[in-house]
């Protein structure tokens, strides 16, 4: 247990002593590396390290505002290390570092923030990914709602890696490693907007895991994670970015009871919801089939599923329906629901 | 102009359409570089143009919620950019990326957006960075305050570059390049919480234009820039981490006129408020007058100065009177100003 008061105040973001306490009893604590422990203002990492794996570099930066900060599945601290290890994976990238920057609201309860560090380190570790750098502000209380958490993160892409929506050509399929807006409705089902209680968790998870071991396998053109705007969100920015077309079989969608539930009973589209651990895959058609078996074998994959192609006959992105009725995916232009992630 | 509603909605936070042209019209227009205008979910960096410039990474992040969000010499834009840039050029790095990620309050002036924008873009020009990649988050009204920003960023530092806390030794003398206190005192008027009215600006600036050509010459054993706490914290962080102690002179801290002023008035001291173009310069004892000579004909440096040295006569920071009397300069325990950045 860590001896401080019970509340975030103004003097942990002060640069002063309680936020050295801070960094100490809970930052350094849960995330220990010696990196982070000598407490410069930079990490420092020698390149050697990083060559050894690739050729590349890879940068990204997520923020995450998801309202409520504990929900089914995980916390907004497993939350921004999923996030950012996977803008890294789904580039082919092999995540290796993470900054942090905490932006929390006065009063927060430190037991809150200790249980959210605590799944940030947990995530870390399960990614392989190591917590270097890290900033904390603290507003007064009504500036933010509870706590808002920046995540940045460094890759390495391996040499002979080339994936890409340039890659993507007709007749690639698209496969997903599971069941889609399980993340958006555990969100709904935690807010308690639903009258509906339910047993779904959101599907979190870092994609490192399955994407590394799927690119050792020749065939994927390029992945993408879909997050905010979902499948559909992913589907039309890389029809409008290679001017190709997608047909998604409505049937071979991997969905949830609930999730299907919910989305009849609200009127919301699966394909449009927030995932929080789905990698859209785009693969060579003829490796497809072998790809996905071996997908299946990896970890948060077992509902994976080849759920349409990429086409030159048609351009946009359309569902078919088992009777082979098609209708046209938009890209989403409003917000389903707004902090998902 | 950029032609969209004139204020930020959720949807420009939903990853559909509305976001799209936000990115487009606004981030990409201004930004415009290669890395970000391939809208891939991360930036893709050959390690051949690092390597060429030195031997490690550096790699920090900073959030930005500092309050108001435009004030005299500056925005939360330009803080962004002159806060990730300084943590790396203290370090002794050679800023190279940033990315950013933006937290949008629902109802933001598009305009201001655009503002801050502009001057992340004239900012990162200056000091030679690109903002390669970035993230937008909009919240509902009430949820953040107006915009939050956390930038992280990457450098390289120089192969033979050896600086830190752990190169300070007895003797060492302790430079800052220019007047303490101007950041945190032009903050104070811009929120019109004094009946003083003043001219004075923020030094918000980037200090890698001074850090680098200072550091190619012989003597410089560690940098910090002293924001939150300002030159207090440092010196006390450092007093601690090294177990020397540090004699500041009162009578050779530059000040500016009115942060005297406003510090008689309302009881504050300049050492501990926050500065965002300030280094800390802890050199050889034997190379310090050429090293003020040279850092004089610098950027942001008119008025350098030597304040102090580090001894081990002593535990901790004290400031030295005209008349040889001593007080402790503790380690800031509580907020001088909330958001001061």
């Amino acid at each position: 247990m860590i001896k401080m008061l019970n509340l975030i105040t103004l003097e942990h973001g002060s640069g002063g002593k309680k936020m050295q306490s801070l960094i100490h009893e809970l930052f350094l604590r849960h995330f220990d590396n010696e990196q982070l422990n000598s407490q410069e203002d930079q990490a420092r990492i020698p390149f050697d390290t990083l060559i050894a794996q690739g050729d590349r570099l890879a940068f990204t930066t997520d923020s995450f505002v998801i309202d409520p900060i504990f929900f089914p599945g995980g916390n907004i601290g497993k939350l921004a290390v999923c996030g950012t290890v996977n803008d890294l994976a789904v580039g082919g990238a092999i995540p290796k570092y993470l900054s942090v920057g905490f932006i929390l609201e006065e009063g927060l309860p430190i037991q809150d923030l200790e249980q959210i560090v605590i799944a940030m380190a947990q995530t870390a570790k399960e990614a392989g990914v190591t917590i270097v750098t890290g900033d904390t502000k603290v507003v007064a209380k009504g500036a933010c709602d509870k706590i808002f958490i920046n995540t940045s993160g460094i890759g390495v892409i391996p040499k002979p890696l080339q994936i890409g929506a340039r890659q993507i050509k007709a007749g690639d399929k698209i496969i997903v490693n599971g069941t889609l807006g399980d993340h958006a409705v555990a969100i709904l089902q935690a807010r308690n907007e639903l009258a509906l209680s339910g047993s779904i968790k959101s599907d979190c998870a870092p994609l490192n895991l399955l994407t590394q071991p799927l690119l050792a396998q020749p065939g994927v053109h390029a992945m993408r994670d879909a997050t905010r705007g979902g499948v559909a969100a992913v589907c039309n920015e890389i029809a409008d970015m290679t001017k190709l077309g997608m047909l998604i079989k409505e049937t071979a969608l991997p969905l949830h009871p609930e999730v299907t539930a919910v989305s009849e009973i609200l009127g919301l589209d699966p394909l449009l919801m927030a995932n929080e651990g789905k990698a859209v895959i785009f693969v060579e058609s003829a490796e497809a089939d072998a790809l996905l078996a071996h997908l299946r074998t990896l970890p948060y994959s077992d509902n994976a599923a080849i759920i349409g192609e990429v086409v030159d006959s048609v351009e946009g992105v359309f569902i078919e329906s088992l009777y082979g009725a098609r209708k046209k995916l938009l890209m989403p232009t409003g917000e389903q629901l707004p902090r998902i992630c």
